[in-house]
């Protein structure tokens, strides 16, 4: 219970179902006196947003975000920052065929057995549709966390990937193409991939990739709470999550001390950075990078065998518009969801000035 | 700051540094009335402790742990159990090196950058001898957890890994080896390997699987706390390690949703489970496995160019007994850690009765 | 920062100011399954709400609760229920007179020097208005806490104040008048009371005593989180508030221990109840009672000196329409708040089960 | 559950029993660098201990702390500092006698029913004896704190008490007599009426009134965590308070707005100071003062009659060595529960610069 929160000092609370009047939530912990850039915010908001591009899901919703408090004549007060989205449409359908089937691989079954009553409406609290509430919040941390720079990218769709380490990738190509991949000859294949898959009436998992730029040094509150830790519990918190790794990741389980470890330059930089710009906990001034992985969307356009509340089968076939696959509008959620955690850590730094 | 706590309901707050007087903690949250097994609480300590086996640092330290509170007549109160850990021989050596010089890939860095005045022996706080409190609170969380199962064992040493799924494992074999791997003829040639690699001056990584059987239905509090996310925190929190995934993890992400998804038996169980035991955030009956991913130990007996305090170049090696790798005393930790995860969401769930 | 959030498991965050877009909530950790009693709570809103009488402030707000989420068919869901209520006329007036003057006794000043930024309109964020969303909380949290009853009312307005002990009043006549006294003759002493402090362009202050009954042997959480310690936090967190004291309170420290012991009967309940119903910090199944004393409402319709900005002398004099005495209206944000305590340690307490 | 610590930033978690092995604690989030003066903390715990006057408990308790950790070199190091304090001759009594009765007026009956399994020797957690741990870390956080001043005194003993307001007292006199009342006439009479009272083998209560100076403008953090609300929590989850008031408290209730509200001096300081240094929440950087009443000591040399855990009468009479007033040793400890406060709101306004 009261599980919707995250952050301590920088801290969200959001709140909606997916077929409900509204979604929205309560920020609570900004700075004052932050110029507010509305715009920047929306283009956030428009990078997640369903119906932007042929291959994400046809859905349509403005997203357009309502502020009702917290911000006055342009700016931030320090008071909390209130903010509601409108539910598009939101009675228009009949889910009364969900009412009692439980989808494969969703949340249906798991929210009737805890909570005994649930809304049925697609997905409900668990759609991935209250991801974009972060994305609001996460604009507004990025515009307190000033020089930080966040930049994710799709690193991978099914088993195509870029093969290249992110210091070779033009991060201004994200926004080039529908997939978010910097590489843009990688992206036309991940494109034709998913529709591919589309075609299959099928959906594909892929990988994400964050780099965090100019962090200052001394982000991290150990023991429990050091930064990597933080950033895993808010990626693996997001929709459809899998696995979560930072710098060297599993690669680093199969290496030896003796080519791992980080030789320092003089200025207390490193010549390699398989640490991920955290030692202990803390960042160290280096790039911070992770990898994030998501399993393919479980609404599919083909029949599935299921079960309803009473256990007797049934057959399920994703109707409508839905994702073929999540991560080009993951993209941004990933990026908020790091701005969250950094914009937490920077308030908590500032006691040791 | 305030970063040495972990968990809502059932908490572990936990001092120390490896060269102090002595290490411990505070639980806070245990239910009362839980008989407790102080064997089996030493027991653990036991897997845990440094000198155990031939492929282990052979420091020696007695690890016996002193119960201060919260225990009465053998049985848990309900307030807050305190309890300490000796550091034996904490005052025999000298760190005067260690001082100023900045070992590669260790904490000591940040850790003068973040708190200015820093306990240099040994690694101080941010060495993993910390991780012996979250055992002996997880020894406890275990006890209180009652039928739950907890299991975890190496899964990988360097490029040497298990093939098999979890399910065709022996788990009573796991502490037939010095290794903790449960597969014996694969646990002999990880062995092997660690042995070589010691010899080489060298230290290698690897990975832990976790397996949670016989979890109830509903642990777990979306939108934020997932079960999978603090899972995810509470192992990003051990020392070394690089990543987290669970059910079908990275793997996921290669897959189709129509291979993903897992198909429903009519009592509710699935057919397959790659999505691990857990269904957006709450679990679901099924066995909830993860995979950690722990990097090389940084020490390691061979020379190595670094920097001091004044930028200056020094070259440092690891003296006296260091862990060549770090998998298999890290087993009980992971355990321990997803007992406390665990308990927290054990107690959480109570409100819903 | 971050501190518009109370309650660990039943958890409100409240967000707006007196003359922005809208006011509003967040309530995270409310049961699912409560069928709520939508009347019921714009009741509570009513009893708090401007103009209801010729005691209070004849402004006029609807203050209508739309909720936009946690709610289905009827009842709540166990997700976040998000609310919120418009402000009416929020941009009728002109508030510049207030941008720079630092109005007595208000938290003007504060404000300015803490945020820097501030919303000047009307008292902003500092405004009692935000105890609205406090009421539309507890109202909820009174629905779920089943047959504990919550009755507070006013005890004394200036000097004038009850004689009795609460055992002897008539809580079902408490809403029978104006001032919220169930001593109708010391009621009418109160309204004539106010009556001449508003006709003076004056105000005064008062007290609201709270009773609670049928709350179960066992709420609380020692050391710290005592019961009537995070009652007390909760009614001083309330606007106006100078001082909270429950059973014996200031009284009891003139006492002897002979006669303030409470003597048990067999049945484990006490022949008297100096203790208040809270005996360590855990309630022991007596009523539970406590006093909460108000301040004088600051906005007087007398010219005062003042300062601005610049620290220049400026006078100031209340304009439009304020409370001469905040206590009637007050008594539904004491119920909130009282309930919103037992909602959280109602919660807690099922651990133990 | 968890109710144990207190603090957001500046984290005091405590554990121990009256008679159990030890009592102690651990102090999360202390800024490093800070010089710890050890005799200086030491003399707390002596302001506090029993033994230590001819008018409190003349039990013995050396009550000397032992630091385990998170100070190096003389200073602290930003990681946690446990330490512990042994309980002196804790198994030379016999408490067979105290198993299933229930003492009037204390917590056994409550702490019966709610934990089912209890220490019943001498109180066990529900000891005044905790708040040792809380004077220790108190001390700490007071050198943390660096010129904020932090002055209690006792106010009042039954009916005897200072009738000058608390700007005419020398606070150097405080620490002259035993019960640490600066007025010395007044002083007397109250030592001298706590004499009686022992004498008649009852127990009496008092006030304790608490002055802070020197607070800088800005601390505290509205709507809920207020400063008066998080200093009326800390001094209520104090044993045997049973009332808070801060600036006209009480008093207040009865006055006119146009008497109650401080006007301004051109610097932003008030001609008066019935806010008591605190608006809307927020420090305005006036005094703070506020007074807190304690109840009289439960225990009393006299015969009282009882129950058992059966619900059978029994008769109990204090054995042993008792405060016949509470107030002179809890000076100390409320002067450490302000110095908490006062640390954690300290760290969080840091972040506003």
């Amino acid at each position: 219970m009261a599980g919707n929160s995250f952050g301590k000092l920088f801290n969200i609370t959001t709140f909606g179902e997916s077929h409900g009047e509204a979604i929205g939530g309560v920020i609570d912990g900004c700075l004052p006196g932050i110029i507010l850039d509305l715009e920047a915010i929306q283009n956030e908001m428009n990078r997640r947003k369903p119906g932007q591009s042929s291959i994400v899901t046809q859905r349509k919703e403005p997203d357009t975000v309502q502020f009702l408090s917290g911000v006055f004549e342009g700016k931030t007060t320090g008071t909390p920052i209130g903010f509601s989205i409108k539910n598009a449409n939101q009675k228009s359908k009949d889910y009364s065929h969900l009412k009692d089937a439980y989808r494969p691989s969703h949340a249906d079954y798991v929210y009737d057995k805890k909570y005994g009553h649930r809304d049925y409406r697609g997905g409900g609290r668990s759609s991935a549709r209250e991801t974009a509430c972060r994305v609001v919040a996460g604009a507004i941390a990025k515009q307190m966390l000033g020089s930080i720079q966040i930049n994710a990218f799709t690193s991978s769709v099914g088993d195509i990937f870029i093969d290249k380490p992110y210091q070779d990738l033009d991060f201004s190509k994200i926004e080039s193409n529908d997939v978010r991949c910097p590489d843009v000859a990688i992206a036309e294949k991940m494109i034709t991939r998913i529709k591919e898959i589309r075609k299959e009436g099928d959906t594909i998992g892929g990988t994400i990739t964050c780099v965090l730029k100019n962090v200052p040094v001394g982000l991290g509150e150990p023991a429990f709470d050091k930064l990597h830790a933080e950033l895993g519990k808010a990626m693996l918190s997001i929709n459809a999550v899998k696995g979560f790794e930072y710098g060297s990741g599993f690669c680093g389980a199969k290496m030896k001390g003796s080519e791992h470890n980080d030789i320092f330059n003089p200025d207390g930089s490193t010549k390699t950075n398989l640490s991920g710009g955290i030692q202990g906990g803390i960042s160290n001034g280096m790039d911070i990078y992770f990898r994030v992985a998501f399993k393919p969307v479980a609404t599919i356009m083909q029949p599935q065998e299921s079960i309803n509340a009473e256990g007797e089968n049934v057959t399920i076939q994703g109707k409508g518009r839905h994702d073929p696959c999540v991560v080009p509008r993951a993209v941004p959620i990933v990026e908020a969801m790091a701005a969250l955690v950094l914009a937490d850590y920077f308030l908590l730094n500032k006691m040791y000035k």
